[in-house]
C-alpha cells in the first residue's frame, strides 16, 4: 500500500471520526444507546414549545397534499406547524396508491426531520379495523365479522397482514383496534368492535394488537405498525347506543368486564398507545380522568406508552362535556389525567406554553409526556429507519396471499343461523337461481356465477336501495308495489332465491353531529325487506337469506320465512365469493353469533353473561329468550358431543384442573366447529353471571372422525371483585359448560376449596 | 260518709292498689314510661323464640279467616304461630268490609294479646298505592296519576285520608309509599311510584308519609298507621324494566337521583319502617348489603325505625339471588345487613333459634331487631290502646268527604296533552257524543251523563277487549274488521267521538314468575287502538281521546290523529266523572306529566334531567326528542311568563337568593297552572345534568289575573357528589328556567362564589 493511501484511509477516518464525533454530540441519535438514554438525552434540548409540538397530531386534510404519484404539496399552515416538529400526522396519502403513499411518507418525513431543529421524525397515523383505511390496501371483514370466526390465530394473521401493508404505506401507529364491549345494537359503530363478550374481545384484541405490531422487540425493524387501543373506558356503553351520550356502569362491571380487553392490551400484547373515550364514565369525562388514565393504566397495568386523545375531546372537556370552564382548564384537566397526545384540536394543548407561564410547574407533566411520545418514535425506529423501502410496496400491498387470507376469514366467519331441511348446501347441479334484495353488490352475479359453473343460471336484481343518501340525514325509501312484484316475478321463474337483505352502511356508522346520524333507536330490518320474503316466501319455493349488516337486527320474520340464513356481517372485499362457495358447499360454515340476537330493541340490555336473575322471566306478549343466543352458528355437518370429563372434582388456589370432551363429527362434510366452554359459579358473595365463556377452541373434523379437547381450568379464571372491591377467589361449586353455543351445552361440576 | 262505705273504697283502693302493683312488676306495660325504657324491660323477658316471633309476619291468607261479619276462625298453623307472639300480620281482613275487618281484626288482636306470654300486641299491615288496599275503602288514583297533580297538599291530604281508613279497618301499617323513581316504561309497576323525577317523587313520598303517618308525635293516639317507604333501593332501575332483574346505577346517580327520596322520607318524613328491594344492586343483593341497610340509612341518615324485607327475599338469598350458600346463611345475611322483619318466608329467620344455639354472638343482632319492632309497636301505642273504635268505623271510611278528595285529586292530576284549536272543552249544548274503545268502563256513560246535562246524547261501546286473560299468561286479543266498522259506523252518527284508549290491567302491572307477566318489551298501544282511531279520524270529526294506562306509552299514532288527548293514568274510583268534568268544562286541567314520554322505546333512557350530552343528537328515521317533555300539561286557559327577577346574581355558601316571575291568565277560564323552576350548573367538575326540577308552585288565576311567584335558591340545592364523592358546592355559572313544562321556560342566571 502506497503512503497516499495511507493518507486517504487517514482522511475518510477523519470523517468518519468527525462524523461520529458529531453524533456524539447528540446521544438521542446513537442506536446503539438505549431508548431510555436517548430520551432523556433529546428532551432537555427540546424548547417548551417544542415539546408541546410533540403532544400534537394534525390531520392531512389541514394541508398534505399531492398529485396520484405521491409527488408532495404541503400548505403554508403545515409549513408553519411543522417547524417545531410534531407528534403526529393522521392519515397522510389515504386517498392515493400504497405506492404513492409510501413516496410521499417518505418525502414528509425526509421535510419533518429536516425542518425541526432536532431532525424529530413524526408518527404517521391510521385506522384499520378492516384493513388499512387507505386506497389500494386489503379490505378484510370488520371486527364483528373476524370474532364470528372464534380464531384468534387467524385474526393475528390478518392483522399482521395490516400491520405489514400500513408500514409499507409508510404508517407507523394506527388507531386500533377497539377494546369496547358492543352490547347495544342501537349504537352505530358496533361493526368496529368485537362483540359482546369479554373473553372473545379479549382474546381477539390481543391477537389483532399482536398481529399489527408483529414482534414487539422488532417493531423497530420497520415491518409492522404500532397499536392504539381504544377506547378507554366503557365508549360501547354509551346510555341508549347513542355515540357521545355519558357512560354509566358500576364500579364492578367496569373491572371484571370491561377492563379485560383493555388489561389484557396492555400486559399481554403491550400496545403502544391507548386511546381514551369520548364518554362521560359514570361522571367523570374519560379524558379529565386520572384514576383511568393513570392510576388504573398506567400504576395498575404498568402501560408505558401514550395515551392519545380522540379527535377533538380535550377540547371538548370544556365545550361540550362542560366539565372545564375554559379552553386552558380543559387542557390541563386532560394534562393532569395523563393524556399525552392531543388530537386535532388547534385550542387545547396548543395553550399549554402560554399556561406554562403562568404555572411552571406543569412543565413536569408536559415532559412526562413528551418522552411518552419521544420513546415510541424510539421503538418504532424512526429515529433509525424513517423511511419505507419503496421497492417491496407494490408487490406486497394487497398482495394474492392477503387476498386468499381475506377470504379465509370470511369463510371461517360466515355464521350459519338457520338451515332448514338441509336447504344448504346448494349442489352445483342444474338449476335457476334468482339472487335480489338491496344487499346486492355489483359484482355478485358475477361471483356467484364463478363459483357455481356453468350448470346454474343467474339473474340478479337488486331491486330496491333501503336509504336516500342525498339528503344529508339518511332518508328511509319507499318501495313501490311494482318494484316488489317484478322481483317477486323473478324469483317465480327460478328454483331458489337467494335474498341480500340486512342494513346498507347508512344505517349503521359512527354518529356526529350536524344532522350526522348513525345510531337507531330500533333493530328491525328498515324498508321493504320483510314484505319482499314475506311475498316470495309466499311463491312456496326455497328462499335463501344473505344478510349483511353493520348493527345486529332483530329478524324476526326473516327468521320465520327463510329456508335458510347465512349471516356475514360485513366481509371482505372477496365477500361475495365467500358466500358463494359457501352456500355451494366448498366449505362449510363454522361462524358461531359474538352477539346475543335480540326479538326487540326492547329486550335490552340482552348479554348471555348477565346475571341469571335476569333470565327469570320474559316480557308480555313477546316469545321468550333471544331470536340467537351468543356462541350459536349452525354447520353442514354435525358434531356429538361426549359426556364431560374432569380430571379432578376439586381445585385450590394453587392447582388446575383439566375438563375434556370428545366431539365427532357424525355428519357427512369435514368442517370446523367452535367448541365453547363457559363456567358458572353457581353461589358467590356477590352475584355472578348466568355463565362466562372462558375457553373456546376451533377444531376440523371429517366425517366420523372425532377429536379429544381439553380446557385448563386456573384459579385465574374463578376471579372476580368482590364485596370489598378486591380480586377474590371463593370457595364453593363451579359449574363447567361446554358445547356448541352458550345455550347447547353438556355440563358438570368441580369444587374449590381453599 | 257512712264507715261502710268507707270500707268498700278502701277496698277498692286495694284492688286498684293491688292491680297497680302488678303492672308494676311489667314496666314495659307503664305508659308513663318511656319507650326506650318499657322496651329495655320488655326484651330480656323474651325467650330466644319469642324474639324471632317478633321478626316475622306471616300473611293472613295462611289461616285468619272470619265470615264476612268479621266473626274470626283461626287454623290451627296460624294458633301455633301466635302462641310465641308474631311481629305483625299481612292484610287480615282485606276481602270484608271496614266495620267487619275492624271487628275481625280488634278480635285477632285481642287473641295475640291473650295468648303470647307478654301480651304483645301484633301490627297489622296493608299496602296503599292507592287508597287501603282492602274491600270498602276509597279508591284514590294511582300514585303515578296523583303525582301529574303536582301538588304534594293534596296528596298529603289523600294519604291523611288512607292512614285514618287503614286505622280504622284494625290496621297498623303500609308497605307504601314507594320511593322508587320510575324511568323505564317497560317496568309493570310503574304506576306504583312518582315518576322519573328525584325532587318530584321526594315531595310526593314526604307528603305521602306525612299523610298517612299523621302527627308522628301522636301515632300513639291511633287516628293513623305508620309508612313503610320502598323499596331501598334503585327498584325502579331494574334491567330492561324486567322485575326481579339486576340494577345497575353507577354511585354517583344513586346517590344523587336515587337515593334522596328515601333520604328525605327518613329525615323529613320520619318513616316508621323501610322495606329493601329485591333488587341485586351493582352486584350486591339489598337484602344482604350492610353499607345500605346499615352504613347508609341508620348511621348516614340517622334511621331509628325497623326494616322489613320484600316478600320472600330473605329466603332468595339462597334461592333466588344465590348469595347465600343455605337458608341458614341467607337469615344471616339479612339479619347482618339489617333486616329486622322477614316477611312471609317459612324457611329464613325461621332458623333463627336453632342458628344462635350454634353462634351465641348472634343474638346481639336479633335484640337490635327486636328492639326496633317493639319500639315501633309502642310507637303505635299498639300496647296501651290496641283496638279500633268500631263506632266510627262506618262513618269515618269512605265518606262523602273522602269521595270528594279522590275527585278533587284526579281533577288536578288529569293532563291534557294535545288541544288542537281548543278542541276541549265541549259545551254542554246540543250535541251527539259517541264513547268508544277498549279502556271504556261500566258506567262511563252514566257518569258522563249526569255531568252534561240532557241536551248531550251519548252512545257507548266497548267494542273490543285487549286482552285475554283466561289463557294464564295475558294473551292480546284480534279485532275483526266487523267490530272496528261497527265503532266507525257510531262515530259516524254523532258529532264527536271520544276515544278511550290506553292499556288494560293486564298490559301493565306487578310481573312475577310462573307465567304471571307484567313487564313489556314495547311501549306501543296494543291492539287495534291505533287502526281504531285512524278509521274514526277519517270520518272528518272530531275525536277526543281520554288515556286509561298503566305504563307510559308511545302514542305517537293517537298523538297524531286525535284532536285532543286527556291523559288520566289511572284515576279513582269516580275517574270518569272526573274526566267528563273536565272534558265538559267545569274545571281546567292542570296535571303535568310525572315523566317523558318517549316516541319508541328504543329511546330509553329518555328522562329529562339526564346530562346534556345525552341529548346532543338523535337516531335515525326517528323524530328527535320526546313525544311530550316531562312537565308537560297544557290548560283550557292560557298562562303568560314574565321575564325572571333574581334577587342576586351572586350567591355564597351562606346566602339564599330568589328568583321570580310573574304569570298572567291571559286566556278566558279560571284555571290553575303549575310553576316549574329548573337549575342547571353550567360547568361542574362531574358532568351535571342537562336541568333538574328544584322546585314548583301551583298556583290558581282567574282571567286577567296575575300572580308573583317566587323561588329561594339555597345553596343545598347546588350540592351534588363531585369526584370524591362528597357532596360539595360548586363556584361558577347556574342557569335557572322557570316555566310550564322542562321544555318550555324562561331563563336568568346566577353565580356562585365562596
Amino acid at each position: 500500500m502506497k503512503p497516499m493511501k495511507y493518507y486517504i484511509l487517514f482522511f475518510l477516518f477523519l470523517i468518519t471520526f468527525g462524523v461520529s464525533a458529531q453524533k456524539n454530540k447528540m446521544p438521542y441519535k446513537d442506536a446503539s444507546l438505549s431508548i431510555e438514554e436517548r430520551v432523556n438525552d433529546l428532551l432537555p434540548r427540546l424548547s417548551l414549545e417544542e415539546k408541546v409540538a410533540q403532544m400534537r397530531i394534525f390531520h392531512a386534510n389541514i394541508g398534505v397534499k399531492s398529485d396520484e404519484k405521491g409527488n408532495m404539496e404541503l400548505s403554508d399552515r403545515v409549513i408553519e406547524k411543522l417547524k417545531l416538529g410534531i407528534a403526529g400526522i393522521k392519515n397522510p396519502g389515504e386517498h392515493i396508491s400504497p405506492l404513492a403513499a409510501a413516496k410521499l411518507n417518505n418525502e414528509l418525513q425526509k421535510y419533518i426531520i429536516e425542518n425541526n431543529r432536532w431532525g424529530i421524525p413524526a408518527m404517521f397515523v391510521t385506522e384499520s379495523y378492516n384493513g388499512v383505511d387507505a386506497e389500494g390496501c386489503t379490505k378484510f371483514g370488520r371486527p364483528i365479522t373476524s370474532a364470528a370466526s372464534f380464531n384468534p390465530d387467524l385474526v393475528r394473521r390478518v392483522w399482521d397482514v395490516v400491520g405489514k401493508e400500513a408500514r409499507l404505506r409508510g404508517m407507523h401507529m394506527c388507531h386500533s383496534p377497539e377494546a369496547d364491549l358492543v352490547r347495544d345494537p342501537r349504537f352505530g359503530r358496533m361493526s368496529e368492535a368485537f362483540g359482546e363478550d369479554t373473553y372473545l374481545t379479549t382474546q381477539m384484541v390481543v391477537n389483532a394488537i399482536k398481529g399489527v405490531q408483529g414482534n414487539y422487540e422488532g417493531l423497530g425493524n420497520g415491518t409492522h405498525i404500532g397499536a392504539v387501543a381504544k377506547h378507554f373506558a366503557g365508549y360501547g356503553q354509551v346510555l341508549g347506543g347513542s355515540n357521545f351520550a355519558a357512560i354509566e356502569i358500576s364500579p364492578r362491571t367496569l373491572i371484571d368486564e370491561i377492563y379485560p380487553p383493555f388489561e389484557a392490551a396492555v400486559k399481554e400484547a403491550r400496545t403502544l398507545g391507548i386511546m381514551a373515550s369520548h364518554g362521560d364514565l359514570n361522571g367523570i369525562a374519560s379524558h379529565g380522568n386520572p384514576e383511568l388514565l393513570t392510576g388504573i393504566l398506567r400504576d395498575q397495568w404498568g402501560f408505558d406508552g401514550y395515551v392519545v386523545s380522540d379527535s377533538n375531546d380535550i377540547a371538548r372537556l370544556y365545550y361540550f362535556m362542560k366539565v372545564a370552564e375554559s379552553p386552558e382548564a380543559a387542557a390541563l384537566l386532560g394534562l393532569t389525567a395523563g393524556i399525552d397526545i392531543d388530537l386535532y384540536a388547534e385550542d387545547s394543548y396548543a395553550y399549554l406554553p402560554e399556561m406554562v407561564k403562568k404555572d411552571p410547574s406543569i412543565e413536569k407533566m408536559i415532559d412526562r409526556s413528551v418522552k411518552r411520545v419521544l420513546r415510541t418514535k424510539m421503538i418504532l425506529g424512526l429515529f433509525d429507519n424513517p423511511y419505507v423501502n419503496i421497492k417491496k410496496v407494490e408487490k406486497e400491498v394487497r398482495s394474492q396471499a392477503s387476498l386468499s387470507l381475506a377470504q379465509e376469514a370470511d369463510l371461517e366467519s360466515i355464521i350459519l343461523l338457520k338451515n332448514e331441511a338441509n336447504t344448504l348446501p346448494l349442489q352445483k347441479g342444474t338449476q335457476k337461481i334468482a339472487l335480489l334484495g338491496p344487499l346486492l353488490n355489483e359484482g355478485t352475479k358475477e361471483a356467484f356465477e364463478s363459483v357455481a359453473g356453468n350448470k346454474v343460471t343467474f339473474t340478479a336484481d337488486k331491486g330496491f336501495e333501503l336509504t336516500d343518501q342525498n339528503t344529508g340525514v339518511p332518508q328511509l325509501l319507499e318501495t313501490s308495489d311494482s318494484t316488489i312484484d317484478k322481483m317477486v316475478g323473478m324469483a317465480k321463474e327460478a328454483d331458489v332465491t337467494i335474498l341480500f337483505l340486512g342494513g346498507d352502511e347508512f344505517t349503521s356508522k359512527e354518529a356526529f353531529f350536524n344532522n350526522a346520524l348513525g345510531d337507531r333507536a330500533s333493530i328491525d330490518p328498515v324498508g321493504a325487506q320483510d314484505e319482499l320474503i314475506e311475498k316470495i316466501k309466499g311463491l312456496g319455493k326455497t328462499v335463501i337469506v344473505v344478510l349483511k349488516h353493520r348493527r345486529t337486527l332483530s329478524i324476526n320474520t326473516i327468521a320465520d320465512k327463510a329456508d335458510a340464513i347465512l349471516d356475514g356481517w360485513d366481509l371482505s372485499e372477496l365477500g361475495d365469493s365467500s358466500l358463494a362457495r359457501i352456500i355451494f358447499g366448498e366449505v362449510s360454515p363454522s361462524g358461531k353469533s359474538p352477539v346475543t340476537v335480540p326479538r326487540s330493541i326492547g329486550q335490552i340490555p340482552f348479554h348471555y353473561s348477565m346475571k341469571e336473575i335476569n333470565y327469570k322471566k320474559g316480557y308480555l306478549f313477546l316469545e321468550d329468550g333471544p331470536l340467537y343466543p351468543f356462541g350459536h352458528g349452525l354447520s353442514y355437518s354435525q358434531f356429538e358431543y361426549g359426556d364431560l370429563k374432569i380430571s379432578n372434582d376439586m381445585i385450590t388456589p394453587n392447582t388446575e384442573l383439566t375438563v375434556s370432551t370428545t366431539i365427532t363429527n357424525i355428519g357427512k362434510m369435514k368442517a370446523k366447529e367452535v367448541v365453547q366452554m363457559y363456567i358458572k359459579d353457581d353461589i358467590g358473595s356477590v352475584t355472578r353471571p348466568d355463565k362466562e365463556l372462558k375457553g373456546f377452541k376451533k377444531i376440523e373434523l371429517s366425517p366420523g372422525e372425532s377429536k379429544k379437547v381439553s380446557f385448563t381450568i386456573t384459579p385465574r379464571m374463578l376471579e372476580f371483585t368482590g364485596l370489598t372491591m378486591d380480586k377474590i377467589l371463593e370457595t364453593g361449586d363451579y359449574t363447567i359448560m361446554i358445547g356448541t353455543s352458550s345455550q347447547d351445552v353438556k355440563t358438570t361440576k368441580f369444587r374449590l376449596e381453599k
